[in-house]
């Protein structure tokens, strides 16, 4: 297939770049074979010969392609409840939402249910890549593995393991340490040979739901399980002030050492949040490569402060954007991509009235547009270790096609804008789920025709 | 007219009231002249005489009638770039891109051209009331109000009077102190006598910029006409340190006070922004029930601190929330709930993850999704003192339907959510333009069929 439209993308970390009447060439693997210009060598040729195969893809006026988001952090079954109960409080939203419906998972119609729906919404969200927690249950979060890969969605999935009896709830437990553990073992098992995943387009995750959530004896063993396997790690990394200081309470140390300890840093680990992280955290973090899934609009929600995504990129650390649903209330991450704007914007100047200028805030704080997007598709990627979120020969074509003319949208008048930086911007800010017109995974479209 | 299916508004603040198969009877003016719940008198016989009368609308399953929404501050000839620029400081912002887009409102076919197309898509996001400055261009702004009537907007509109040679470019400024007087009345006498406007839809406003931006005659003589007229005042209100520094520097007061003196401080006036206000301001804003238009997302990018909203509305003075376009990116009142909670949420919280739990945030600070839209409703109306944004006997009939039917939306699962607290949550965190199918202003259907 060759994909011939305007294509915008930022493999460099603030820039934009811009490629007018691009040629995009996937070959059957789904990997990008080459990236034309118009001008470059065999660029004509190359139309005609597609052309006449009946394999060009044409973006009409309007249209641009943009490499498909990656979203970091996804809590899979309490897509239910995304977009409600976000005025309770966290004790609150776990003890009478959150825990009762991931409980439910235990049976496997309503997981098929609640999980087809949410592939399906997070492809048509432009979501290529999804990074999720299961619940406690292997069979449905097998189940969430196949229907990911059934719809062709890219995919990081672990099953939650969570035993500490102080901290769970008897209704919603691993039944015990052991079973915490096979069951980790058997999921990844299961996705590593799943039929039709040999390119290991779904990959399994070692889940511990967060320290308090997990026995020192659980978090050891899911530290074996990843280092025998090398296979992905994500859990949440000092959230809010409740859990930071729980686990310095009860492990004389910050999340991210705690999880040091137990072998869970990895060039693997996907650490969700880590607001409350130390200067000390950021080396440890980098050292080990791993990286970080800043959910800008769930921490409004249920962390404390604002994720200081401006310094974690300036030290080079890896982070990418996650939606958190439900803890975010929205499967978007181009609205996460905004919110991680105004959230750096906010840290920057303070919010405080009450306090003078000068003292309200923390200076060189901000990102902007370009940072936003970086952390939604190359950073995300990064964080994964995948070759995706930008357009690159030997990458793969993950890739949505942003579209102005449609009805009834808010993404207006960019053909006054002359720049890829103001279109960028502008969809951003204003794109809304229908100017999503075509999605592709790994050269597989899976939204559009 | 008569309108059946499940409302849902919220008349008090912090409330939500549902009725489910409501009857809203709409008079040939536009006013709502009776609701009725099932099983009250004369229920099913006023379903059968409309529906015989072919005068019966029917909200279908998954369909909400919601209050229309009213935004109290927009700068219309900004349209063209909302979504774009919000990188750039705001010097750059007003002076590379804002002032010069503005002096274009001087051609009337430009003027036509966007002022039209920023109508539309006000009434297509459910702005059904529509607080908007012009620009200085007398003619421009009659054609602004003119597009409003002809389209159905409710609206208050105000030519902008600016004429302080050290703060507005040579480029981009009243003429004279008396040409911009003179023009203010002229608009104020043109919109009153519109033909067709006979009821008052579309409403003239008294309009300094901000105080930086006029000389302290053109204040004293706007203040006056306020006075002679008895018309709407719009203004911005220590928005941010610069402005804020820079009143206090010249009139030795903060905004409000010094607005006061100029008798711009009345029960029609809208202080945009207003996020620096003291206690002392807030006393003197309610003494004289002016309102204030709270722009969570545009004061993101040009203020430097959030509004106290949960403060203001506790001390009982009249908040709405207005877009800002283009300083804010977003057309809809919508998204300026959402950000209108989580400001207020980071407000209390705080944002600086290096400060102390217990020091780092503004105790009860925060609102909920309830005020939010009560504002975005009830609130704006009253700052107006508009008879809009709830059902009520007596009331118009500014309205919206919210249809999750539509194909590809976030507005998910309603279905599993029992109380109209749920889907109006719901509603404002997943609902995009697309799931606002029908809007009416004064029972005059503007979007939909």
């Amino acid at each position: 297939m060759v994909v011939k439209g305007t294509l915008i993308h930022t493999p460099v970390l603030g820039e934009v770049e811009t490629i007018k009447h691009a040629l995009v060439t996937i070959d059957d693997s789904g990997q990008i074979s080459s990236i034309r210009s118009p001008g470059t060598a065999s660029y004509d040729e190359e139309i005609i010969a597609a052309s006449s195969a009946g394999q060009l893809f044409e973006l009409g006026a309007n249209q641009y392609l943009l490499p498909g988001l990656v979203d970091l952090h996804i809590h899979a079954p309490q897509w239910p409840q995304v977009g409600t109960a976000l005025h309770l409080p966290l004790y609150d939203w776990l003890q009478q939402c959150t825990f009762p419906l991931e409980a439910k998972y235990d049976d496997l119609g309503f997981a098929r249910q609640n999980y087809e729906s949410l592939v399906d919404n997070l492809l048509a969200n432009g979501t290529t890549t999804a990074t999720c927690y299961g619940t406690i249950h292997l069979e449905a979060t097998k189940l969430l593995a196949e229907i990911c890969l059934d719809r062709g969605q890219r995919a990081v999935i672990g099953k939650i393991a969570m035993d500490n009896r102080q901290e769970c709830p008897d209704f919603y437990r691993d039944k015990s340490t052991t079973s915490g553990l096979d069951g980790t073992r058997a999921l990844i098992e299961h996705i590593r040979n799943l039929p039709g995943n040999e390119d290991g387009r779904v990959l399994p995750a070692v889940t511990p739901r967060f320290i308090p959530g997990c026995t020192d004896e659980m978090l050891e063993g899911l530290g074996s399980i990843a280092d025998e396997y090398n296979c992905h790690v994500q859990t949440h990394c000092s959230e809010s002030d409740w859990e930071h200081d729980y686990v310095i309470e009860r492990h004389g140390v910050n999340d991210t050492q705690s999880l040091d300890r137990f072998q869970l840093l990895t060039d693997k680990t996907v650490l969700a949040h880590s607001n409350l992280i130390s200067d000390e955290d950021m080396s440890t973090i980098k050292t080990r490569a791993s990286g970080i899934a800043h959910c800008p609009l769930s921490n409004v929600y249920f962390s404390n402060a604002v994720f200081p995504a401006r310094r974690a990129l300036d030290r080079g650390l890896k982070v990418g954007l996650g939606t958190d649903i439900s803890g975010g209330p929205s499967p978007s991450i181009l609205h996460n991509c905004q919110a991680s704007v105004n959230s750096s914007r906010m840290l920057e100047e303070g919010v405080d009235p009450t306090v003078r200028r000068g003292e309200r805030g923390t200076p060189n704080s901000r990102i902007d547009y370009l940072e936003a997007f970086w952390m939604a598709t190359v950073g995300g990627a990064e964080t994964l270790g995948l070759k995706v979120g930008r357009f690159e020969e030997g990458y793969s074509f993950d890739a949505m096609v942003i579209d102005r003319n449609v009805a009834d949208t808010n993404l207006q008048g960019l053909d006054d804008f002359q720049s890829g930086e103001d279109a960028l911007q502008k969809i951003i800010y204003n794109a809304e789920r229908r100017n999503i017109a075509n999605v592709w995974v790994q050269g597989r479209m899976v939204k559009g025709s």
